[in-house]
């Protein structure tokens, strides 16, 4: 029954900072490079060399998004291989000039687990707290930085709560303290939703995946800046003068180039729309009572995400409620959802214990609408009294 | 007018070695993925969980080919991926039980490679000859097999002549002696050409990568058997276990699922087809005067490479004359030909240092015909007396 009426109900896809569909132009894209242009760019006859022409034009792409050089990106499998090589590769580089490394109590797992990893290997990692908004003080990380200190890795935009960093202040003091501390951005959440200068800003290594900006999983890319040391964590062939080796995924890659190239085409309008649905839906949500939503507000945060808390109800149970009401929303993030645990960027900004258990994200993508915002803050106005009702007691 | 007259001329791709058409219903299938059921594995709504149903119907497929179970099968963004968690990963879980590794002196730069890393961080490699068949000796695997040897890495097909390892015999030996030394095969050209079951022989681990089954770039996977112990490169999200963080590549993972399936579902035919179009190639060549086959001969070898050695025709000019008539082959092996290089393997096995840059690769796969092979070798019969007048001078 339930698939049944799944099949008829309007279904509104809330979860885009888990992942996105892809464009129907990047799966059109990778189709005919699946079929016609599938040949192996390290081949030297013809087929190789169109398959090494889809990498080149998307290098090309999202250097000039990026303002930087095409030899300034190194594409890999996916965010969380970016942040990796950014973090471990880079440390392994540098090991010789020190052993400590800064980050914040708020990134991804793709950076803590990286971190853990290397506090394993007797680097030291200092982490920093943040406000209530999820925001680090620029001026805590100057402090941190220590003569020792080989890399610092902040991420852009969060992707729980949708708090922005000051990245370029950010960037701007760590060099002063010490200019050859590196610095790491996780940009996951931040690319394609923000406009993001890694040369200008003194960022040095800079990790995007695809998946995210409507190209496909299994894709992402690292921005390494000129002269900046990270050892590869793969090797073989050689490829990507070899700090990535294996057959370089052309289908993945040409589909994030379309993907970047399509979001930043029309990026200042794209980026109003999404403000205006959250802005919608925040207002729409806003007589439930006690519901509160955590993080910045207005045009402080990202532009796509709400961290909504609602007193008295279990995150997981109102998920799969509002999935009844075909409305898809993320308890938590998704990255780690297979593992249920608290969330350490919830418990960073001093969300209280109870509340942490009732917080779901709401995400937005460029393919929304004010109609799919509507039915998710309908679906929620009709499903919370009810929830509350039966799991108060 | 080079394209134009490309763009009416048949063409004959016998360079499957190096990549694969993709099979049109895996193109299909990711699609489908693509634009319709993209949700994220691991979000716990519908759209989490039809992502993740892609995922285990690909692990049970896998698992049924080589009669493992499920849980042994780890996705990885490739064959190169694959390799380095069964080499750096396998020795870093066990270095406490001693440092020395093996393997053979023609394996795949990802073999090659990590080896080398493993040398830079003290660990103790030997690399077995090979006989001019360029087959590694069972009796040497064994001799070299020491209390402190911890892992034996050896490829199942190799990827420039076709020669076939005898893999069961060699993890026999390996277990007789240390049945605590782990035993990794480089499958990447073997599967889908062989039928190998690693739990039977003695295997420990073995790679495998899709774009050479026609399934897509940017996918592999690594068997790990019961109680193996393999540390991960990549952290994160916990994704697989811990064993391999990042958003998978769900798309990917079914497609070659899909392809996998239909490569053994009717498998003898195919290979006896590949056979049969090996030896027609190796008959229609037979008569140019000074040509040689290299590797092993008939059934002995792999159904689907051929090595032909070509005197006094340099084999990058020799393919770009190939490509001129619409037969796509490759000089060496792709996998590193942007770096050109003596061939590892050609050396190994005593072909003359003369006629290691005079060595082509004609690669099969199910798609190609008999009319494929006789282009190519009506091709050669045309271009090499005209090469050889121009060049031999």
């Amino acid at each position: 029954m339930r698939e049944i009426t799944r099949g008829i109900m309007r279904e509104a896809y809330l979860d885009n900072s888990a992942t996105t569909r892809c464009f129907p132009e990047a799966a059109e894209l990778m189709n005919k490079i699946y079929l016609e242009d599938y040949g192996n760019p390290s081949s030297m006859h013809h087929k190789g060399v169109e398959a090494e022409k889809y990498i080149t034009e998307a290098r090309r792409t999202l250097a000039q998004i990026l303002k930087v050089r095409e030899k300034n990106i190194l594409f890999t499998s996916c965010g969380t291989e970016s942040d990796n090589i950014a973090i471990i590769g880079g440390a392994m580089a540098n090991c010789r000039k020190g052993r400590h490394l800064i980050t914040t109590r708020i990134e991804h797992p793709a950076v803590l687990e990286a971190m853990k990893f290397l506090e394993s290997q007797d680097f030291d990692v200092t982490y920093l707290p943040v406000d209530e908004k999820g925001i680090v003080s620029p001026e805590s990380v100057e402090e941190a930085v220590r003569e020792d200190t080989i890399l610092v890795s902040v991420m852009h935009t969060n992707n729980e709560i949708g708090s922005v960093q000051p990245i370029e202040e950010i960037g701007k003091r760590i060099k002063r303290k010490n200019p050859s501390t590196l610095f790491h951005v996780d940009a996951v959440q931040g690319f394609g939703k923000a406009r993001i200068y890694p040369a200008k800003w003194g960022i040095d290594l800079m990790a995007v995946s695809g998946h995210k900006i409507h190209a496909p999983k299994g894709i992402g890319f690292l921005y390494i800046g000129d002269k900046v040391k990270v050892r590869n964590l793969i090797f073989g062939g050689g490829q990507q003068n070899g700090m990535r080796s294996g057959t370089e995924n052309v289908a993945g890659i040409a589909a994030m180039g379309l993907a970047a190239k399509m979001l930043y085409q029309d990026f200042d309008r794209e980026i109003e729309k999404l403000y205006g649905l959250r802005e919608l839906f925040i207002k729409e949500v806003g007589d439930i009572p006690e519901v509160q939503v955590n993080g910045p507000q207005g045009r402080e945060g990202a532009p796509h995400i709400v961290s909504l808390t609602v007193p008295g109800v279990r995150a997981e149970v109102l998920l799969h409620a509002l999935e009844d009401k075909g409305v898809y929303v993320s308890s938590g993030s998704a990255c780690s959802s297979n593992r249920p645990h608290l969330s350490a960027t919830l418990d960073a900004i001093r969300l209280p214990r109870p509340y942490m258990d009732s917080t779901i994200r709401i995400s937005l993508s460029g393919m929304n609408t004010e109609e799919d915002v509507l039915q998710a803050s309908s679906a929620l106005h009709e499903v919370i009294p009810f929830l509350r009702k039966y799991t108060r007691h």
